[in-house]
């Protein structure tokens, strides 16, 4: 259950209503940013409608509450000036490495001549190898930033550690969770406390209400700019690296109003099926995609068999437009306000 | 490997060959319909150049071999006059159970009037639970011919066990097998010696390679009409009955020849899912749907959660139709040849 | 909910409440062996207590029925002499498949030595490719029921198809059901009308519920004669061909009567393996161990990795006796009541 | 490939080994407490046989070096005065979280006195739900640490991230790892740094492979002191709340060196299935247990439905030495060397 306080009454409101949960032993949370208090496991609405100041009571029965689609029925937010989780389907693409200045630089300018607006890079990798390339970390960071920049693009890029938060900060306009960190509960604490947009990776092995809670362990901080994003589950057939769950996203979006994205070059795992893939996203009703472009995908040095080519990208955007047309929908590269607004 | 003889001088041809591989105790099997041999582990081709009355020597490395990619480029073929595996996306649709004479009849008009040229409809139903509904059995298969007949349209129907055969065969323009039957190799193996198409499921719990395999038993009893279809697989997540694996489209269309569609209805377990993933799997690349469609889905005797009302269908075959057109194809249903040619 | 008649006044007593249920329109099923009402889906009790002639009323919520603990607390029965079922651990063993007269001969005369009881053995094989060897099927059950006879050993032997049960019935004393054929409901409903024991293996991928359902059909065609096998389950862990889920024996023992034994040999898939999974096996409270025992696992024509050699399974039966030994049981191996019957 | 120094030579062989392998860019890790090159894809042993100061070279063809079983033959390592991998069989016992004084003291008084070496308690942890209870946190740790030392216990506790390593290392014994963190790999590069034992759990979702290369992280830092421990995998079954994957001891044990106990609690969900799983975890060959245990089960704060009573431990450890002595071995609860040397 959620009782939401008026915004300007707040701070009077608050005090009585915490005095009745602690004397009552009720399991609470205020959330300042959100002035609401959550109560996860109660459900007599009607107790609180003597107290003053509340502009709302919403009963949820599920365990996660903030990203309940009962709470809100849309989360949409602003990119810098891109709009996410306002319909327009969102491109994000780049390399799954940052891995030197021509690379990265080459991936901007032919994006961004696409419309695309989003660039994705990592810097800091997980790998399930301590042998393997783990990136170039910060140099990896200012080289993404630094070709975001010069080519108007906002940046994407993981986030490993808690540790690296304020750096990771400093350079991302979107701060990346890696499925094997959805459950990293320490460092979502940290997130909720940020005023930056997070993509939530799902945990490959993660059922849909643990990727809603782990959501609402960055709501719950306060922080309500969040993506979710679908990757690829594991599954007992070794014909593919994971299977994309698609069908995830119809429930995302029964469940919860936050914007949901597909990574088709995960989700699938090998280069000749990510545009298929993504087709199939932007017509199951995903809000965006991120794709793993690579100027040379076969010298990549990381997640060289997923990667597309530039032609490659060049012709799943087209089809992806082609597709959302017909729908009545259209992608974030058509939009030119980024672009004529700045240049 | 496989060894395609000559047409013409198949006769001939075989008798050495298979006194070669007798002699030196090489695993074959020589599929008459198709006149060629099989050897599932052998490669030297070299050996063979030197028989009389071969057409083609081709080597494959996977364990499955007529249903590969290697062998054949494409399958296709007509259900009486629809063509299935050239393009055209064919869709499927009906009840989960033929209930009575009334349902079957306001489907099959309400379908046809849409220009769907198949029709499904279980009358030997597998449940879970021996106290389930299992269906109307003979009379419903009399129905369901019936109706199909009275709107030409084609049945769509699933043999449960061997025994059935003859029975089934007799109402079926297309034989279903199943999920839970993929494996059953004993009905594969009867399969593969008909001459009717046969809709294989993918078992929730198979791997591709093994459901290429299903494919190989029935292809290998000398039967090429084969539709493979994705239904769903089981997976870790309750969110779903099952999660569908709309990423084996284009893993099927690597490795084989053979036409895949999808069942969105089965795949999601939910009405308000199956419209959204018809239009995923038309644009993954899929060859066509298998729909559950009811008068009164809140009134079907079984799977009533999944079935979509006549609405609900209309809503998404037009969707289908502009997605498809989008990407440059098109519904059978479009198609006036049946009709036309009929009436 | 079952409602079983005094057997003496089952004829009398079935009447009137056949005419009750069949007004009210309450889904029911009679199994005239066990004189019982079996109401899937019926929970009032006290309608029922004016009727005559039963003998009890046993609320049951769990989709299953017969196979539920509430209905009985403890299934047991005799295979010829020995006991199923009754405490002592059964220990079937034998090959994978009957090869030749050799084989068998020596494998059953090596086994009854031991004091094994069961002598299991393949004649009709399951395979997951149509170019595998699959069995010397007729020749194979008379090798097998001709060995197992001279030494004093009962058969148990796979069906495959319902088309072959006159023909296995002959010559099994017990008839395995395999775990890609849990599923096959039709055969189930076949085995539930004859008087012989059946060892139903669970699928790979079935939930416990689903096992306990696939029993439930033999039994509700009045056949109790039931031993549940566990042989592993998939996953998504290609370090072992399944995951042998030990953790189920409990669980079955929580929730069923029916004994279960556990096969380590497709549990673990490995030779190496299958010692200490049958040590955890008996530890954990199974009703007994199916092991694959070859005279030279190296040569066998199928699953030769996970069969083990005759001095394997002597190392193994003797760690298992000392196991069992320590925790109070025996197996049945120990018994003398077979062998001393008859020589 | 791995090469191994002599330990007197260690810095005099190092460089020109360095030399070269800088020279033809291939990929090393130099591992200076153990004086080891690592090379996880180069497998030319020859190569190297002209360096001086090499005590060994060793092909390794996994992808995990350190921990595989070519590397060594058995890992074993003191805490305090207990020992562990050298053939007893560690018993861990206690509450899942800490929650007062009382509770944690009147677990280590009945654990110590049946000779239990090491007290298990959370004071950290991690829950799926931001609501649910995360532990007495620092309060919790010196709680815990108090208990145990009041009793000659060992604290083995979790560490949720790398911010509060210096914390829980000032308290703990042995540090665990959690499942969901076994792919933290900030966090694992941490624990390499350390000389304390960590006691990593699997991933609920990891193949076995991924474990030891979790395992790999951290030996590769210089940390060898490891303990592996099995908690069960997520399965397709809602029987349970995980599937205790027992038979991935064995392969473990054929994999690799390190020590490898099991967690029946986890692995079953359930108090009632916690005994049978020890017993059938000691059968299988694990080298441990580690078990919730708790004054009173049904007013535990986290995990109330597994932890087991004082009463059904008592009996878990009487069957399982029962149990262990029939195949040779005996616990750790039996040695007095821990109580006898400091009391």
């Amino acid at each position: 259950m959620i009782i939401v306080l008026n915004k300007n009454s707040a701070e009077t409101g608050r005090l009585p209503i915490e005095g009745f949960l602690n004397a009552n032993h009720i399991n609470y949370r205020y959330v300042g940013k959100l002035h609401a208090f959550v109560l996860p496991k109660y459900q007599q609405t009607e107790v609180f409608e003597q107290f003053e100041g509340i502009e709302t009571i919403i009963p949820i029965n599920t365990p996660y509450q903030l990203a309940s689609k009962s709470y809100k029925n849309q989360t949409s937010f602003q990119v810098n000036d891109i709009s996410v989780g306002e319909g327009l389907f969102n491109v994000m693409a780049g390399p799954c490495s940052v891995e030197n200045e021509d690379q990265i630089f080459a991936t901007a300018e032919f994006l961004s001549n696409l419309g695309v607006k989003f660039l994705r890079g990592g810097a800091y990798k997980p790998r399930t190898s301590p042998y393997s390339f783990r990136g170039l970390e910060t140099e990896g960071l200012k080289l993404l930033h630094k070709a975001a920049k010069a080519y108007n693009m906002n940046v994407v890029t993981e986030l490993l550690d808690g540790s690296l938060l304020d750096e990771v900060a400093t350079y991302a306009d979107i701060i990346q969770v890696g499925s094997r960190n959805m459950h990293n509960f320490h460092l979502l604490d940290q997130l909720g406390k940020i005023n930056k947009p997070i993509l939530l990776k799902r945990g490959f092995q993660a059922k849909a209400v643990e990727w809603l809670l782990a959501a609402e362990y960055i709501m719950s901080g306060g922080n309500e700019q969040i993506i979710l994003c679908e990757r690829g589950i594991r599954s007992f057939d070794p014909s593919s690296r994971n299977v994309i769950d698609l069908g995830v996203v119809p429930i995302i979006k029964e469940l919860s109003h936050l914007p949901i994205i597909v990574d088709p070059s995960h989700g699938t795992g090998a280069a000749s099926r990510v545009t298929p893939a993504s087709l199939a996203a932007a017509a199951i009703g995903a809000d965006g995609v991120l794709i793993e472009v690579h100027p040379d995908p076969s010298r990549a040095l990381s997640d060289s068999e997923q990667a597309i080519s530039f032609d490659e990208f060049s012709n799943l955007l087209n089809k992806t437009k082609m597709l959302l047309n017909a729908l009545g929908k259209q992608t974030d590269t058509e939009s030119t306000v980024l672009n004529s607004g700045r240049l």
